[in-house]
This record gives C-alpha cells, sequence and structure tokens, in this order.
C-alpha cells in the first residue's frame, strides 16, 4: 500500500532557517553567524522547556523570546523595530531550492504540513513561497498547545487527514523530530543534510569553531534515543522516488 | 517565616560539570573542551526531549546516549573501556569550591537535592564529595520518570519532605530549572556563575568561538520563559546569609 499521505515539518524541511543569516548579518555586522545559531538552539529549547513547564505560548512569541535573549547575551542593543525586522524573515524563509519541485512531483499525494509555528507563522510563511496550492493542509501544533516531539503534536495528523500514523510518510531533517514521530509510529523519512564526514571535520579542525559548526554537531546528526529513520536521504530531491515506490 | 528547607540541583550547582573536561581531554587530547560541551549541552537535550516523547530512561543511559553522539559526530572512535572510563567521572565530579561550607553554614536548616541524576549515580556523587552526612535527603527525578523542568519532577520535594512550595528555597546555576522551579512555585535562588558582561565579551572577540563559549552563551544566561528568580548570587557562599535572614 502506497503512503496516503506526505507530511513536512517546515523549519529547516521544506524552508531553510539559515535563510535568516542575511537578515542578522544586516542588522548586525560581523554577528550574524553567532545570532542566527544561538537563537535557533534557544528557540527550541523554549518550545521544549514551555512544553515540560506547561506555560505554553505559540511560536511567535518564543521566537522573538529567544531572539531576545540572544542579543541580550551577545551584549548587542537594540529596539522594537529591529527586532521586528529581523523576525519578519520567520515569514519570508527561503523554501531549499528543491522544495516546490518535490512538492509538485508528489502532487497526486496528499501533502501537508506539521509544524511547530503558529496559524499566522505558517499561513505567512506558505503563502510567500506560493506552496499554498500544492499542500492540501497546515497544521500547526497550536490547536494542542504543546510543540513537538510530544505525542499531542503529532496526533494532529491523523486528527486533521483522518489517517492512521502508518499511512503517513513525515518528513524532517531535525533528527530529534525524527525521533518524536517515530516514537509516535509515523514511517518517516529523515533528510540528512550534513554527512558525518563533514560534519567531524568542521568539529575538530582547530580549538575554536564557527558558531554554525556548534549548530550543526548539536542539531544536524541523528540522535541516540533509540529510534531510527525508516528512510535516510540527502535531499528533498530524493522523496518523490521513495513516495512513489513504496510498498510497506 | 524563614525557610523551611533549602533544596538544591546537583550537577552545575553544587557539582561542577565542567570538572569532567580533564577526563574527556585525557581521552581524546585537544578534544576535551568540545567533547565536553556538546555532551552536557545534548544530555540534558536528551532529558527534555525524553521526557516530551513519553520515553523516559534514566540519567545513567541519557548521559551515556549523549557521550556516544557526541563522539560520534566528532568522528572519534572509542571502546567501551573509554567510555565507562570518562562516564565514572560523572560519579566524582569536584563540588564547587564553596560548596562544602555553605552547606555547612545552613546546617540548622534542612538540606536536600533534587536532580535529574538516577538514584546511583547521585548515591555515588553524594558519597564522594563526603556531602551525605549533610543532606538530609537526595531525591531523583526518578521516583517520577520524568525530568526537570516538568511540573511531576518538582513535585517530589513536596512529597519527600512533605513542606509546601512556599516554604523551600530552591538553589540552581541552571537557568532553565530556575524557571522551571519558579513556574512551580517553589522559592528560587539563581547562582550565577558566569556575567553578562563577560558573556558578551567572549562571544563578541572573533568570528569563532571556543565551544565553552557557546555552552555558556547558550545555558548560563537567565531564559527568556516569563519567569525570574527571586535571589540572584554569584556563589553558594551568599546563600547562607539569605537563609537566615529570610523573612518573606
Amino acid at each position: 500500500m502506497p503512503f496516503k499521505a506526505v507530511v513536512f515539518d517546515a523549519y529547516g524541511t521544506l524552508y531553510d532557517i539559515q535563510s535568516v543569516a542575511a537578515v542578522t548579518e544586516q542588522a548586525f555586522p560581523g554577528h550574524g553567524d553567532i545570532i542566527t545559531q544561538i537563537w535557533r538552539i534557544k528557540q527550541l529549547e523554549y518550545t521544549w522547556l514551555r512544553s515540560l513547564m506547561q506555560r505554553y505560548d505559540d511560536f511567535a512569541v518564543v521566537t522573538r523570546d529567544s531572539l531576545v535573549y540572544t542579543l541580550r547575551v551577545l551584549g548587542l542593543r537594540t529596539d522594537a523595530a529591529t527586532l521586528d525586522r529581523i523576525i519578519a524573515k520567520y515569514l519570508d524563509l527561503d523554501p531549499y531550492p528543491d522544495a516546490r519541485a518535490a512538492l509538485a512531483a508528489m502532487k497526486d499525494h496528499r501533502l501537508a504540513i506539521l509544524s511547530n509555528g503558529s496559524p499566522a507563522m505558517l499561513d505567512g510563511l506558505v503563502r510567500a513561497s506560493g506552496f499554498d496550492s500544492l499542500i492540501e493542509a497546515v497544521i500547526s501544533v497550536d490547536a494542542h498547545k504543546i510543540f513537538k516531539p510530544s505525542r499531542q503534536a503529532y496526533a494532529l495528523i491523523e486528527e486533521t487527514l483522518g489517517l492512521a500514523p502508518d499511512d503517513v510518510l513525515f518528513v524532517s531533517s531535525n533528527p530529534w523530530d525524527v525521533c518524536g514521530a517515530k516514537a509516535f509510529g509515523l514511517n518517516v523519512a529523515w533528510i540528512e543534510r550534513v554527512s558525518p564526514e563533514a560534519m567531524a571535520a568542521a568539529c575538530l579542525e582547530t580549538d575554536l569553531v564557527r558558531p554554525l559548526t556548534m549548530f550543526k554537531a548539536l542539531r544536524t546528526q541523528m540522535d541516540e534515543l533509540g529510534f531510527a529513520p525508516d528512510y535516510r536521504i540527502a535531499a528533498l530531491s530524493e522523496l518523490p522516488e521513495i513516495v512513489s515506490t513504496h510498498e510497506p
């Protein structure tokens, strides 16, 4: 039986979160990389911590708070207008170059997004990229007020699409998201954008590392959480073949 | 009314998790810093992720898994004996230099630990440091099979000591732990070991950072989670005065 739907993570999977670096660098010349990396690392931390603390607030709040944290830690002063300008990039992130073609190649399947993003953030993002015509449903964890990788977040796929987890292929580049989706019972394809060889080489060159290297070391390699993806691909462009040839 | 008990976080608060760097450096010369930082960052991530995924496993497992991840990411080969030797340091972490004196100075108060550590890990640690004679109760989150900052973890203080949250001063150097304890309703003292000024200076010197600097940027500055500590101190040695003069 083929998959009845392919559901994508948004940030880091269809959309390149590193594309905010152009904006952070413009606002704080020379510091774009470290701002971008600490911001993203803390953004995800805050989703996990708020979920555990039972203090949910939506991803727009978390995104702003984590940027405020980042600039404070770096001792960089800012104003509301600059903050707004940086955060606005989250509504217009660059899609990965192969995202549109991959979605279009799977147009005979039901396609959806399941994301931590707030409904307003996701709506802006999907419209700006023009993916709204390719995707049937944009599912925000906001409906259950808890972030991935909690089980309640992944349960929204079945609640929205009416499909059992085993009928769905979930696609993410985020290792923690892959593990969470597997633990929940979904079929999962992991997009491995940073090879283990490139990763190790970048880390071990010197005593000092680029913030981007630390980000990659923390968030691009498969986690040790007791789960493994069903499919391991290097780019979205490999997905259509998996989806078309799948016979579980 | 004075506090009826002072409850300490263990890792990073009474015991210096950075003291594993001597062991990681010995095992992998030149790479001790990056191993130490990625290991600690992932160790905490795994506690949060496993808690959200409802896939609890104890802190000994998480500590080993996060070290395995770290060495794999860095492309460092190892064997079980080396892994065991590195992990053994977690049973014998260096206490902060002022920890013993601070505990001894508060001996008229009920003193306890609430930690993510497994009972066996905490037992080893408290005995190795000789703090067992100073501390009434060593409380492991393992009793509820979920890690801090979940509310169920902090609830163990009342369940074990029979004291309401408002009668307890919780002490942690970990900002996320401070926020979690405040969200739960405890009085909280935050040990701020890295000043904002030192932090900003370390981050902005060059395009490259030490892994320790990235660790500090991620995990030593107060988080933007909507909570603030009741007391902000620079060292454990400041605690006895707060505890002795407190009148809420």
